[in-house]
């Protein structure tokens, strides 16, 4: 049969018929990026984590892209210098975008230092996906905390180009919300994000 | 408040709780990779398009990463290359490996021309989590569809190192599945698709 194309039926072109729209609604929530940002330590990674945990409860359809699974991953080809930094940054951006096009609630949780790769990030998103979560906390607490002992080695000078050490950190300007993970607890961080996504109409109460 | 860090509460490493055994649990189906390979005009991109339509009616999650989706964005900046088009492939697998950690059964849509490459990502990926599919169809059927007029432009020579003009396709040695998409309808296909998925447990009749 396979050399006798007496029958075409797959000619009709089919393009996607499953659309965000519909995802959205057998998912009961819509789909954003939630994008981390704030110093090593700052506690991004486990406050993406808290709430991750709690949506899962509510029944949604979420992912954390972090280090972990990234920068192993999708960008292992890419090291620490400023371009290949731009880069990373980009390629997240692009996977948080085909996550939310799949109907995934995205968070993310990266240093991501620089305003204009996020500024970047959220003109590839539509403006409205993108909710910019400012984990803000003092440097020192941040080094005090140094989990993975990064800091001590950053300022052993063995890490170059360490964010708040030897490299900056630019604050954001207009972020969606700014969670003070010095003095809030965790309970309360992940309630505030809770919070915004239903005021940006992510879900409804009913 | 901010500058006095009397309280840490966030200073507990939370790794990830939302693993991909409870998000297989919320969704009631669990997460692989289909690969479609084949031709260009083999009808990958339908049958992904038109068994993601039949899944999401079941409420499965779902997603398919085609040209449209990866070239424009997470691929931008790769050409054709031998090496590009390797890159290319490579990232394609790391997201997919992301999107099964999410829960979703992703489906592929890329000529895919090379065994090599295939190999890699079934490797990258859990061997069990990688189902190839072959669209088979002669590429004289291809040519005389030739949905995108690639075919016509390939034979001009406006386009070079075209699969199945200009650059070889490595058939599948030992596929999943194989359709014969010029004789065989869309809906025996999908229904194909569907009985592989059942067999190997990424759902139950139940």
């Amino acid at each position: 049969m396979s050399d006798m194309p007496q029958k075409s039926t797959n000619v009709v072109w089919h393009s996607a018929t499953v659309t965000r729209e519909r995802r959205a609604e057998l998912n009961k929530h819509q789909s954003k990026v939630l994008w981390f940002t704030g110093l090593s330590g700052a506690g991004k990674s486990t406050l993406a984590h808290a709430v991750e945990e709690e949506l899962y409860r509510r029944g949604f359809r979420t992912f954390v892209l972090d280090g972990d699974n990234v920068r192993h991953g999708l960008c292992a080809d890419l090291g620490f210098s400023d371009r290949d930094r731009v880069e990373n940054i980009r390629r997240i951006g692009e996977v948080s975008k085909l996550f939310v096009e799949a109907g995934v609630l995205v968070l993310t949780a990266f240093i991501s230092p620089f305003r204009d790769d996020r500024m970047k990030v959220r003109t590839l998103l539509s403006s409205d996906d993108f909710l910019e979560i400012y984990c803000k906390c003092p440097l020192d607490v941040c080094e005090e905390r140094d989990v993975k002992g990064l800091y001590k080695r950053a300022r052993a000078g063995e890490i170059k180009g360490f964010t708040g050490i030897s490299s900056p950190y630019e604050e954001p300007v207009d972020p969606e919300l700014t969670i003070d993970t010095s003095s809030m607890t965790l309970d309360d961080s992940v309630q505030a994000v809770l919070e915004l996504l239903l005021k940006r109409g992510v879900y409804s109460e009913s």
